[in-house]
């Protein structure tokens, strides 16, 4: 039985994490990092200062591996997913059998919390159908919809409205929005959209010396957040931006 | 100009508080704790046991206050949180303006999240509406949906699909659910619902050592959840619980 941490780090402000995530820092001996390859070696070397503040030198083995990268604009994205899933949880047993010793504590750095939108718990439970005996702990973290929250200080939700959290794909599909975060939008899914009661609060590199923000009238403001987004993402190579929007009354 | 701080204080785990709310508590010389009245001082306690290991001693004060009660059974549910925010932000207006010296630090704890159906922000704009200025930060905390989430071990969306998350209020008149998390349910609105597909993920007292937790297909364990709930909340007195409905594949 080999034992696994899931670590929720926060959205990218190294004082965004938790006491029980510095705990579990401290308790693991092997952390797993895995890479997406050119262009992100930023969000690797923010994990890394991550372990020498907190973890206990000497103590831990650090474990970097190239991610298999998902197959893109794919006609079947559930498809696609799946695949992608299938090959991750192939490679996640294999660092495991083999990275694991008896008396080793193996660790997941991951961004936000591991339970929003974060494959990680899903790969797992394919490792266990592949044969590996697991026992997972998971620590939950600041979310990016948090520190989006706190930095612009506004309430996601307002008095007894629901709130919705979605994937950039699914925003089109959406009736009426209320109150609606996004996340994982690479497409910049709210530019398309033209209703003039929506307000955005952007946010990108939240918690971060990078932090972004924009707020306002949608249709005021989305030119300047696909410019500023731009920019940004071409200067640092890659970006991670979420957003609310919200009807105005 | 008063600096007020809103601290995210997780949701009940102490371990579950970030370094920059360790770091706010320091920081703060004034602490308001709104108590809600008979039965819930157990929750006075948690908050003041949370001062006394991370405040620095002798350098803050508490200020304890009652709150006033929201009229509950109104038939107007939006104007009543309305007339009852109007009444808070009278009493915070006023104390702020007593307790808060030039050099004063003022700070809320709040649990979860500060963002997340929290009406502090809220109260606080008002607050400003009455002619108090205020520089306001932000400090994000573990919401309970999050440390729910952790103790079950479980994603709270499926690949690509849409999280809601919403007062118990408004489950009856919702559509579809897929991932739908539900916060003040104090009516168990779960209770109504006979779809045979639905798959219920409860807790309690979430992160302490009191947390109960239920999982089940929804029609097989709404009576075992009500049954443990009722008597959970007449042995302490009171009950803070969540929980996630997923629509089985």
């Amino acid at each position: 039985m080999h034992t696994l941490l899931l670590i929720g780090i926060g959205a990218g402000d190294p004082q965004q994490i938790t006491l029980q995530a510095v705990a579990a820092l401290q308790r693991a001996t092997v952390f797993f990092v895995l890479d997406k390859g050119a262009g992100t070696e930023d969000l690797v070397q923010i994990r890394k200062r991550i372990l020498e503040r907190h973890a206990v030198p000497d103590r831990y083995r650090l474990v970097q591996v190239e991610d298999p990268p998902r197959a893109s604009g794919a006609a079947d994205y559930q498809a696609a997913v799946e695949d992608w899933h299938a090959r991750r949880a192939r490679l996640y047993a294999r660092l495991i059998e083999d990275q694991l010793r008896p008396d080793d504590v193996g660790a997941f750095l991951l961004w936000g919390d591991p339970s929003l939108y974060d494959s990680t718990l899903r790969i797992l439970d394919r490792v266990r159908a592949l044969g590996v005996p697991l026992t997972v702990q998971v620590i939950p973290g600041i979310s990016s919809i948090q520190a989006l929250a706190a930095s612009h200080q506004i309430p996601l939700n307002r008095i007894g409205e629901p709130l919705t959290v979605l994937p950039g794909r699914r925003l089109a599909g959406l009736g009426r929005i209320d109150n609606v975060v996004v996340m994982l939008d690479g497409e910049c899914a709210f530019a398309t959209l033209d209703d003039p009661d929506l307000q955005i609060y952007w946010g990108a590199y939240l918690g971060t010396a990078d932090e972004l923000l924009i707020a306002g009238r949608l249709v005021e403001v989305k030119a300047k957040i696909l410019e500023v987004r731009e920019q940004a993402r071409r200067r640092k190579g890659w970006i991670m931006d979420t957003y609310l929007l919200r009807r105005l009354p």
